[in-house]
């Protein structure tokens, strides 16, 4: 990794109307990214990045994270085969996010659970109780089978 | 605010797999929450969310954030009236982040800039530099009008 990215201006108006990509990392040192698909923009997944998997992600146009559940650098789909090619990458106002619209490869399945989306749940009110509707249940790939269970 | 959500299973499969909506708050009790135009799905902002902005959000159907800047809950559009109507509510595999499909009222814009979206700016590699590119420069309202500069 080649890319260092320069430290945020303390002045907001350079960081929202500038041209210096400067991302904001958190306390973690992560910033959020949003992952939609390029072709028809379906919300696919929520991550996080730090400054390695956003250089890495920049450098070679395929979408890397940091798993803060193993703490550790994360390639999207090495296993599963389902890479992300970045078509175009965003910055939010304050810089603190991303936006990545991305081409699936594989199983054109983005979640581990072999949805197309992570968002496979919709939130609803039923006689004044929340609970979740499945709104979408296609597997296109079989977790058990793609995922080394440990 | 009526509204009170369980406690997450330790189990992963009822997390994923089952009907209970059990936000999986972080260590700062906040959700994640992505932000997208109900009708033609374009990305609005990423914001995030304490349990009493997320209850109020479901019970009320106007999206409601916590600021982390303000330190604040932040009802979305208070001062400038761009109010969003929550049309979907969706959550994602681990429920540590939540979708919002949302109408937008008065000025049609999201952004404190004026901007539609907060993604206004595409990161881009130039001569191997990275750089920004303003995408959209259209100013729905005028911040300076908007918002009192204190």
């Amino acid at each position: 990794m080649s890319l260092v990215f320069a430290q945020p201006s303390s002045d907001h108006t350079k960081v929202e109307e500038g041209l210096a990509f400067t991302p904001r990392f958190d306390s973690h040192g992560l910033v959020t990214a949003v992952v939609t698909d390029a072709e028809d923009g379906m919300l696919l997944m929520v991550a996080h990045m730090n400054a390695e998997a956003l250089a890495l992600t920049v450098e070679t146009g395929i979408a890397h994270y940091y798993s803060r559940s193993r703490k550790a650098l994360w390639k999207k789909g090495e296993t599963s085969g389902n890479l992300q090619t970045v078509v175009e990458l965003r910055t939010d106002c304050d810089q603190d996010a991303v936006w990545l619209r991305v081409k699936v490869a594989g199983h054109d399945a983005t979640c581990h659970t072999g949805r197309r989306s992570c968002f496979y749940r919709s939130v609803d009110i039923a006689d004044g109780a929340v609970t979740l509707t499945v709104r979408d249940d296609i597997r296109h790939f079989d977790p058990d089978t793609i995922y080394d269970k440990k």
